[in-house]
C-alpha cells in the first residue's frame, strides 16, 4: 500500500431502527393511528476509524424492512469510492444512484429506491461536511454558487428554472452572506410546533400543550384534522381562544380527503384564520390542490410526501400552493431538496420544513438555514416544524430556544444516533422488540 | 380439523428471476441502454396443492432484489385468509395492502412498495380466475357491474369519476357483452409491435424487422427515439419509406427530454405523420406534457411509468394526452387499472397497453380484452404493444395472429413460469447467472 492512499468507503452498513410509539399515540393522525417511528439507517464507513457519514430514510414501521434492502441495493454504488470521489463531487455521487438506468426502473425517483438514495446521499453529504469541520448548513452556505449548482440535476426542471437563473440568484445573495451567517447564529431559527395537535390526545391534553407551546415562545401550532369536521370545530376553537389571536394556527389532514370533500370541510374552518391547511388531499395531486387552493381562503399547502422536484416544479407551476414542505429524507437528498429550495425561492412561495418522526428535525434544519444564508435571506416569514420525540437517541439532538432552531455548531448533518440506540432499537431482535414479543407471549 | 375445513393461503413464495439481455441489445432505448428483463415473481400457495395465484413485477435488472423484498413484507397481509376471503373480496384483499397506514408511508401508492402489492393483488385475481376455470379477461367481463365496481378504490377520484359514474358505464355495457366476447374469440385484439424500433439495432435490422412486421399483419410499429435528433429524422424517414403510408409509426422517447427540448426535437419529427410520441418527458410531468401536446402536432401518450390513478386522473383532466399506455404491473393489480380504464373510457381517451419486458404481454392482453368486452366496446381504433422476447419462459404465452393477440381460454392470467425457468435463472444462483459469473472470472 502506498504511503499516502487515499481514504476510502470501506463500507455501507445498514441498520432496520424501530421505536414502540405507537404505545402512546404520539405521532397519531387521520391516516396514521399507529405509527411505530423508524428509521432505515446508513453509515458510509471509510478506513478513517474517526471519519464516517450518517444518513436515513423515515417510515412509520412495517416495510422499514424494505427500505433497509433499497439501502443495501446501493452498496456497489459507493464501496471502494475515494473519500475525494464522493466529497469533492456530490453531484457525481448523486447522479450514480439516481440516474442507474435499472434502478430507476424501481421510480423512477420516487418510493422506496429513491427515499434510500436520498439517505445515501445525504450519508455523503455528511461525510463532506464532517471531513470539512463544518456543521451541513454552513457546508452547503460556504459553497460557491458555481460549486452549489453543480450538485443539482436540472433535468425535467428546465422549464421551470435553469442553472443560470439559480447561478445567478446564488450570486445575488453571495455578498449578504457571511452577514447572515451571524444572524442566524445569534437568532437561530424560528420553530412551529405540533406536539399539542395529535388526533389521539384528549382536549385537555392539547389545550395544556398548547399553553406551554406559546409559555415555550413557539408562534405557530398545528393541529391534526380530518376524522371528524364537527371536532375539528371544536379543536380549533378551543385552540384559538386558548391561544389568542396572535399565535398562528395551522391544520394538518395528511392526505384525508377528496377535492370536493377537502373543500366543503374547509368551507367550516374558514372562520379560524388559520394559517395553512396541510396535505388536504393526494400529495399526487397537484391540480386537486389548485382546485382546493382556488375554493377556500385557508392557505394551501404539501410537500412532505412529495415525491421529487419534478412534482414540486408543477404545484409551483399550477399556483397551487401558498406555501410547502419540503422533507429531508424523502426526496434525493440535499441536492433535491437544493433544487427545490431554488425554485420556490424564484415562485415566492415560503418553505415550513416538515419533521418530526425519527432525525427529520436533526437533518432539515440545516436545509432550511442554508437557505436563509446563501439563498432567500429570508427566516422570519417562515418556520421548521418541531415536533419533542426520539431526539435524545442523537449525538447532535437539536437544540430549541424560545420557539427557534439554535444554529448548530457540530461538524456535520446531525444524523448520526447513539450506538447504544443501534443495539437496544434494532428491529426485531434488539431487547425493546425481543422484551415485546416475550411480553406479548405472557 | 373440521371436515370441510375451508382451502386457504398458506404462503407466499417469492423469487427474483432475471434474464441476460443486455447480452443482444434486446429493449434498449435512450435511457435504458442495457436492461436485464427481470420479475420479482410471486406465488400464492394455497392447501389445495393443485390452485395457486401467479403474479409478478417487472425491472430491468439490479434492484429486482429489492423488489422481491417487498413481496416478502406482504406476507402476513396475505397468508391465512380463506380462498372466500381473497376471491370474493378482491377489493378488500387489495385496501388492506393499499391501505395499510404503515406501508402506505413509503409511497404512498408509488414505487417499489405499489408495484409489490400490484404483483400480490394480481396474484389474487389469478386465483379467483383459476378457481372459477376462466380467463381472466373473461372473469372481469362477467362480473356484474356491482361487482366490477366494488373492487375499485375510488378514493382521490371523485372529482374526475364517482362510482355512480362507472355503474352506469358499467350498466350501459351489459346488454352487448356476449356479443362481444364472441367477437373477441373470433378476431382476436390488434396489436402493435416495437420489436423493428430498439435504438441498438441497425438501420438494417431495423427495416428488415419492419417489413416482416408489415407482412405478419401488423398495422403499427414503434421506434424507439431520443440519442440523436439526426438519426430519428432519418430512421423514421426510412422505415416510412419502408412501409408505406398506410401502416402507423409511433416513436417512444422514454422520458429522455425537458419540455422546451422536447417540442424542439418533435418538431424536427412532425412530417412523418407519427401515430404518437410515447414519454417525451418525466411521468411525473403532467402540465409538462400537456404543454407539449399544445405546442406539437404529434399526438401525446404516456403511462407505462405513471405510477397510480392520481397520476392518471390529472393527465387526462389537464387534456395532457391524446391517448395512453396502462401497464399491468406498474400500479395497484386489476382493481386500480380497472380504475384507470373507466376513467380513460369517460374522458375518450385511447388506451394502448405497455408490454413488452417479462410477462407484460401475457398480463395486460387480458385487461384490454375486459375492457372491450365490459366498458368501451372498442378495440379496433386501439392496440396492445407486442414485443416478441422471453414467451417461452410462461405455461400460457400469448399467441399472435395476423397482427392480433387471440383472446386466451386457459384460466387465469397467464403469468405462471415455467418451473424450470424458476430453476435456470434464479439470480444470483441459477445456471445462468453462476456460469456468467464462472465465465467472467477467466
Amino acid at each position: 500500500m502506498a504511503k499516502h492512499a487515499p481514504v476510502k468507503i470501506t463500507a455501507l452498513d445498514t441498520y432496520d431502527i424501530r421505536f414502540p410509539t405507537s404505545r402512546q399515540l404520539d405521532g397519531s393522525d387521520a391516516m396514521n393511528p399507529d405509527p411505530d417511528y423508524s428509521a432505515a439507517y446508513a453509515v458510509l464507513r471509510t478506513d478513517d476509524p474517526a471519519l464516517a457519514g450518517y444518513g436515513l430514510a423515515f417510515t412509520i414501521g412495517r416495510g422499514n424492512d424494505v427500505q433497509k434492502a433499497a439501502l443495501d441495493a446501493l452498496r456497489p454504488y459507493v464501496v471502494g469510492l475515494t473519500l475525494d470521489e464522493v466529497t469533492n463531487d456530490l453531484g457525481g455521487f448523486a447522479a450514480r444512484m439516481v440516474g442507474d438506468s435499472q434502478l430507476r426502473w424501481l421510480g423512477p425517483e420516487k418510493g422506496v429506491m429513491h427515499m434510500a438514495i436520498g439517505a445515501v446521499i445525504n450519508a455523503g453529504w455528511d461525510l463532506a461536511a464532517r471531513r470539512a469541520g463544518k456543521p451541513l448548513w454552513r457546508y452547503i452556505a460556504e459553497l460557491t454558487p458555481e460549486q452549489l449548482v453543480a450538485t443539482i440535476d436540472f433535468r425535467y426542471l428546465s422549464d421551470a428554472i435553469t442553472p443560470d437563473e439559480a447561478l445567478q440568484m446564488l450570486r445575488a445573495a453571495e455578498p449578504a452572506k457571511s452577514a447572515r451567517i451571524e444572524q442566524l447564529l445569534a437568532e437561530g431559527y424560528p420553530a412551529y410546533t405540533t406536539s399539542p395537535g395529535w388526533l389521539g390526545y384528549t382536549d385537555e391534553k392539547m389545550l395544556r400543550l398548547a399553553r406551554e407551546a406559546v409559555a415555550d415562545g413557539f408562534r405557530t401550532i398545528k393541529l391534526k384534522v380530518g376524522l371528524s369536521v364537527e371536532d375539528d370545530v371544536r379543536r380549533c376553537s378551543l385552540v384559538r381562544q386558548t391561544v389568542g389571536p396572535d399565535v398562528a394556527i395551522a391544520v394538518d389532514a395528511n392526505q384525508r380527503w377528496d377535492v370536493h370533500a377537502a373543500i366543503d370541510w374547509l368551507r367550516r374552518l374558514e372562520g379560524f384564520d388559520l394559517a395553512w391547511i396541510e396535505e388536504p388531499t393526494s400529495p399526487d395531486d397537484v391540480l386537486g390542490h389548485a382546485a382546493i387552493r382556488r375554493a377556500v381562503s385557508v392557505p394551501v399547502s404539501t410537500g412532505e410526501h412529495t415525491q421529487n422536484r419534478v412534482i414540486f416544479k408543477q404545484l409551483f407551476q399550477a399556483g397551487a400552493v401558498d406555501l410547502v414542505q419540503i422533507d429531508a429524507a424523502r426526496v434525493g437528498g440535499v441536492n433535491e431538496n437544493l433544487a427545490i429550495l431554488l425554485m420556490a425561492a424564484k415562485f415566492g412561495v415560503r418553505v415550513f420544513p416538515h419533521a418530526g418522526g425519527v432525525g427529520l428535525c436533526e437533518l432539515v434544519q440545516h436545509l432550511a438555514m442554508a437557505d436563509f444564508v446563501a439563498i432567500t435571506g429570508r427566516k422570519d416569514d417562515r418556520a421548521i416544524e418541531f415536533v419533542d420525540h426520539l431526539h435524545e437517541h442523537f449525538d447532535d439532538p437539536v437544540t430549541i430556544r424560545d420557539g427557534h432552531y439554535l444554529a448548530p455548531t457540530a461538524p456535520g448533518f446531525s444524523a448520526r444516533m447513539h450506538e447504544s440506540t443501534l443495539v437496544e432499537y434494532r428491529f426485531p431482535d434488539g431487547p425493546v422488540w425481543s422484551e415485546q414479543t416475550v411480553a406479548a407471549l405472557h
